[in-house]
């Protein structure tokens, strides 16, 4: 339902362990909640959506489904992108229409996440399934550099040490898994 | 929701007037409700999906919108082809997404449909803009002569005249309009 830019900062989690930030956001931001996610990533043959740097992806939590499209990246300096997003009743359906237009599987993505609001930002601590532990800082309403403050603000506030990460977690996976996503 | 395979015949009415046709059924047969339907048909710039004797399409009416894919027809006697359906709480995203993801609106198919239960089958009354009045019958329990012995029957009943139309209302309306669909 939302849609719109999406605009975020990835951070690869070096330290603290992952609890500890979590026991951090507990206190000093409001919980949103904590879900299983997994991911389906579609792409023809040609892989055309990949090459165009769009997404086509069906994300499926125990209590809801929705199916997002991802456009090309607009800046380097933290990820933004065009996102459009439905919710699905019947993703069963939905897979397999889009299988009989073409589009394959070419990635799955499981993680565990658990949003924050912190002053507007969404804040997901996620456990990424053979990829580790991210922090995401989300905030479609600031513009880069506001994005880049608030985020230098919270891992000073939550000693978080660890690297910004551009690359989305399918392109990491990818990579991870010798696929040319 | 309904995912499988669809059977029906369909009727270009010569005779008597819809009206007409409409009243007996309302007798004979149990009113399953009258909706006004647009169809949104999806295609790529290469048309692969109409070459291919394939269809998407959206349906919205005043109360639901409809994804839904059909494939190749797989009979000559009666339209029969698989049909993959989902119902959408967001229609305008989807549209959106498809439009992303490179499938243009290629035609619109706007009709008034009232549907009839009778004896397992779905009768639908439909009066097509552009292409005049209609009578289907889906039964997708029978075989195609099961479905051509209950259609020759209800025509008797309804004394209604016409001819069997095995193209979809997509393929009469790009005809008129001298579209390639």
């Amino acid at each position: 339902m939302e849609s719109g830019l999406e605009r975020e900062i990835k951070i690869r989690i070096a330290s603290p362990p992952l609890k500890k930030i979590e026991e951090e956001l507990d206190r000093l931001a409001k919980t949103l909640g904590t879900e299983e996610q997994t991911d389906y990533y579609f792409d023809k043959e040609n892989m055309e959506l990949t090459k165009g740097d769009k997404a086509l992806r069906l994300r499926m939590t125990d209590t809801r489904s929705e199916l997002t499209y991802k456009g090309p990246r607009l800046s380097d300096k933290v990820k933004a992108r065009a996102e459009l997003s439905l919710m699905l009743e019947d993703p069963e359906s939905m897979r397999k229409i889009l299988l009989n237009l073409g589009y394959n599987i070419i990635l799955i993505v499981k993680k565990r996440r658990k949003n924050y609001d912190y002053r507007g930002a969404v804040i997901s601590l996620d456990r990424v399934e053979e990829l580790g532990d991210f922090m995401e800082i989300e905030a479609n309403a600031l513009d880069d550099d506001g994005l880049i403050s608030l985020t230098k603000e919270l891992m000073k506030l939550l000693k978080v040490q660890g690297e910004f990460e551009t690359r989305s977690y399918a392109q990491l996976l990818a990579l991870k898994t010798g696929r040319s996503v």
